[in-house]
């Protein structure tokens, strides 16, 4: 064994890093919109990298792309069309064709490499991306909702963080684009970053998203290779309540690592110090 | 601003890194046990390092400590005399004292210099080691459990990790002492690591605790400065049961940052994953 060692830092904020050790690096390039990386850590498996933000890695995505997708679609009593907008890696579309109810989900996903090189390097994340259900869209997601409307039972945002390209994804106009995309009864989820590193935006964008669905949660749920840990996740939903008037089923029928019927209640219980940033 | 950066980097395990950018290095020494440092971290506050690992930041501290103390000590309907077994930094005491039934805490740390350290550089955290009901007891942990029949309500092991000195307090040995130091309605808890991380560990430790304690059971928290971020507890209980037959009160009457009575029943809530490794 070579005594040398290759190791990944994030620069999570200026004042913090993640070091990864490597097995090997299997594929770094410039693409039209960011450089993307994928690499083999020893922890935590192969990890999808993009402008050196750690976006996925195969040993802990289970938690963000279950979470991200169950708890609306789980919320929602029939959802048959369903639009991810980022998460190019299939991970989140993997997750929403579970449910037997979704006829079409579409992913709208702005640089095409991202797809191509998850489907190469992440076919455990990538794989559903080729079911017929599946329906690719390479493009601007804002303007693919802008361009929608009463289209879409959930629309669930897979952002990158919001700075560069996905500022867009965090302004009130793309939530008002959304509820205009979603049909009468529509649900639509962010991701919103870590309370403890990002409360800031989290206050903000729940008073965004509530600005314009009559119902706003925020739950929680933990991905270690994500900074801060403790992970947000922003509902705006026009009729069903993600806590209240629905009647979750005791067993679903589906594989979940992460999400169970007892989780999507326990998610939406949050520390004091979470509920604070979101009291109006 | 001088361009230099001081950083502290924790090796969290053999293949993960965690890297803190630092203010200042407040104190760093070698102890008759190990060595022990304080540094100011500029995302976290103040930070305690035992020999190169992370025990607590002053800006994540609060949910390690109120989530090992407040989970047993509103589940005991009186808890009056309460050990704390490590933790010289004094911060589950700062916790234990909070409930005005405690007429007792009882600090066991084997480290003076950690208590030392901690009055002096870490005062939010380590104030409450000053209160009279804090009775301080410089020496082994273990010893002093063995010593002792009948004698506490809650026992609490904040131990390091399962390496050096703190190897005794993974032991099935100590359960049952602790079993045996607690009266007949005493609960123990522990904490024991990440499930990302240490679900070997876990699985161990809950069947070991379980072979002792009638009422065996597991709680999350995320703390993000320690390795995988969602950290296990585990409870082994005489008679009360965490979940079962006590009625949490609605409202507390201390004041917390985490805790609250339906964080005590969220926590409860496992993923299936974490769920799995319980699973007998």
């Amino acid at each position: 064994m070579s005594a040398m060692e290759l190791w990944f830092t994030e620069k999570q904020t200026d004042n913090l890093r993640m070091s990864y050790r490597l097995g090997s690096t299997l594929i770094t390039e410039r693409t039209e919109y960011q450089e993307l990386a994928v690499v083999d850590t020893l922890q935590y498996g192969r990890m999808l990298i993009l402008d050196d933000f750690v976006m996925t890695t195969e040993k802990d995505e289970f938690v963000y792309h279950e979470m991200i997708s169950h708890v609306p679609l789980f919320t929602h009593p029939n959802p048959k069309e369903v639009l991810v907008v980022g998460g190019g890696d299939g991970g989140v579309i993997r997750e929403v064709l579970k449910h037997s109810s979704v006829e079409r989900a579409v992913l709208a996903e702005i640089d095409p490499k991202v797809i191509q090189r998850s489907r190469e390097w992440l076919p455990s994340i990538s794989k559903a991306l080729d079911d017929e259900r599946c329906e690719l869209m390479v493009g601007d997601g804002i303007a693919h909702v802008k361009e929608h409307k009463k289209a879409y039972d959930i629309i669930i945002s897979d952002s990158t963080d919001p700075i560069g390209p996905a500022v867009g994804l965090f302004e009130e106009d793309f939530y008002l684009s959304c509820w205009e995309a979603l049909k009468d009864d529509g649900i639509f989820v962010a991701q919103t970053e870590s309370p403890f590193l990002h409360g800031d935006l989290i206050r903000q964008t729940f008073q965004r998203i509530s600005s314009v669905f009559p119902i706003t949660r925020l739950y929680l749920a933990t991905i270690p290779t994500y900074p801060g840990s403790l992970w947000s996740f922003t509902i705006g939903s026009k009729v069903h309540d993600p806590l209240g008037d629905t009647r979750l089923p005791m067993a679903i029928p589906i594989e979940t690592k992460y999400y169970s019927p007892a989780i999507h209640q326990a998610a939406f219980t949050l520390p004091p110090f979470v509920e604070r940033l979101i009291r109006k």
